[in-house]
């Protein structure tokens, strides 16, 4: 079925049929062909992983009728070539079988691996063929029969075989930040103190572990509370110092850290709540470096409170993608029986909230 | 009259009156008291250059009558210690002589020096003696009498000689682009492809000689119009290959760049204009640098771009303060005439649109 489309490219241009000449996340209907171009991959789906916020819209919009909230998706899909909510222009993810593989294609696949892709769906050309009449509505998990397309340029990563299919799922969903931590503190000056933002959360856990493992001196994890301490000190090993503070408080939040060892030579912050650019700022010392992974993030707060004060330090927008993100998260998982605790422990959390099936 | 506050922080913590604990640029109000800390350095004010947001939303709200706008800028920083625009939040940076420098001040100034505050007024204490008896309330520019307090970690540069002072003022309002630009480039891979989006504007030029002067091997500029090409190509040798393109539209962006010699290893976007992330992405190979400094960038679409673009580029928010940046700019404007006239004629511009005294 491999049927070269005529002029293919890694970014998926070619399968843009409107508006022409936008990249695929951009436009408003994909070409889902199941023929691949040579440097393609056609993927046997079998669950769509939705945003959080694009379920949540369609939930609210349809009063939580199944029956509507099943046909909307569907009708996305057909009409789109992709699942992506044109209310809340957000995607989701999905897990699935390689089915063929382009002899062009760079992503290292074979047919019969199971797979979860790691870019959006809002960029990924779908197909759906069973109605989607195994879903139930009720959650952000939706069984499915039907085909997606991989191009060169797309990152699918394969599920392990000793790992719980959720466990790995909840690790590649923030394994940017673990990624880019490493190579930040492998890279830069030996013996860092690394400060973690939100260190008992997911992004936050493993980038403590992934920091560690890269050579960091110390690291220094804050958390909102006295149960969030409560976890991150159960995980023996992940973190050196614990601070409890308000990330918003910049005054306070520096001041905590400089007790607990800082200023930090880099600053990892890992929580979605606004307003904490300049208590990471603030705590990082002149010549450092801070990435922020929240996307709560404020470009012009960040570069503004930085000219405010004088900080001369290097500000990363954190990028979700480095290659070798998820295997480098799964493998920090399986060697930290500590991060494995905590990771175990949050799944098992969402999944009580119904968000894990 | 250096009286040192009882306890003296770098960052003026002790002049915020209210709310207590936060940092100046976020206090309601400053104490503006004259006597300085031996950190400290205190400014004879002769000129406020308001943010243009504030200036426009003050003569908006009094529909452009002189005496009350006059009387509400007074207002303000009578009441809040420093003149920031509680409607906008913005200040504004203000010029001077240096009238006292305490004896542990690491700014090394000395009385009698010129100098231009690189900090924005919404973080510095002032006070005004003449009730802007001489501002006609008709442009940004408000000559004044009064004092400003800078701390130890403020940022204030010497108006130089050689120069009239709009120009360095107008070098020194964009120092931070070219200063980051300079040492990206010097400390990444020797004869890298500089890109510039927007290289006809003041950041944007500025930029692109610092990036040949950091060794780049070529420089390409990209501006929107066929008039923004004429003025940079008579700027004979800012850049190597001069890419008109809508900044944009990341695809024809994108292929435009790689006909000009692209990708870049580094992209510099100096264009205020939203939306530009996608082309900057991708304009940038694998492994490269791009730097933001448009205050226009969206922290989130920066990040969520590079990942469904698979792009694994190091992204940077651009930090408006780098050790010695307005000297830097300062000495590239001296030394490249093609940027020096550039400038002069963006100033004049801006002069005959009254921007500029």
């Amino acid at each position: 079925m491999t049927t070269s489309h005529p002029s293919h490219s890694p970014l998926g241009l070619h399968r843009v049929l409107d508006p022409p000449g936008v990249l695929p996340q951009a436009a408003w209907r994909l070409d889902p062909s199941p023929a691949i171009a040579a440097d393609e991959v056609r993927v046997r789906v079998d669950r769509l992983n939705l945003d959080a916020a694009s379920y949540r819209q369609l939930r609210e919009t349809y009063a939580g009728d199944p029956d509507k909230i099943r046909a909307a998706v569907g009708e996305i899909i057909a009409t789109r070539g992709k699942m992506q909510n044109p209310v809340t222009g957000s995607g989701g993810m999905l897990t699935g079988t390689v089915e063929e593989a382009g002899p062009e294609s760079p992503l290292g696949l074979r047919p019969g691996q199971r797979i979860a892709t790691l870019v959006s769906l809002t960029l990924t050309p779908l197909a759906v063929t069973d109605a989607l009449r195994r879903w139930d509505g009720q959650s952000e998990q939706v069984p499915c029969e039907g085909h997606a397309i991989l191009f060169a340029r797309s990152i699918a990563a394969v599920l392990p075989d000793d790992l719980p299919v959720p466990l790995s799922l909840a690790v590649m969903d923030v394994c940017g930040a673990p990624a880019l931590t490493e190579r930040v503190v492998r890279t830069g000056s030996a013996g860092a103190v690394v400060l973690v933002i939100g260190a008992a959360g997911k992004s936050g856990s493993l980038s403590a572990a992934a920091a560690r493992r890269a050579g960091a001196a110390a690291v220094i994890g804050v958390v909102p509370t006295q149960a969030e301490a409560a976890l991150l000190r159960e995980s023996a090993g992940l973190v050196d110092e614990i601070v409890i503070a308000d990330a918003r408080d910049p005054v306070g939040l520096a001041g905590a850290v400089q007790a607990a060892g800082g200023p930090a030579d880099m600053t990892v912050v890992c929580v979605d709540v606004p307003g904490c650019e300049g208590g990471a700022i603030l705590s990082t010392a002149q010549g450092g470096t801070v990435i922020f992974f929240s996307m709560a993030t404020s470009f012009s707060s960040a570069a503004l409170t930085a000219e405010g004060l004088a900080a001369d330090v290097t500000m990363l927008v954190g990028n979700g993608y480095v290659p070798g993100h998820a295997e480098l998260a799964l493998d920090l998982v399986r060697t930290t029986p500590a991060l494995r605790a905590l990771f175990e422990r949050r799944v098992a959390g969402e999944a009580g909230k119904g968000v894990q099936p």
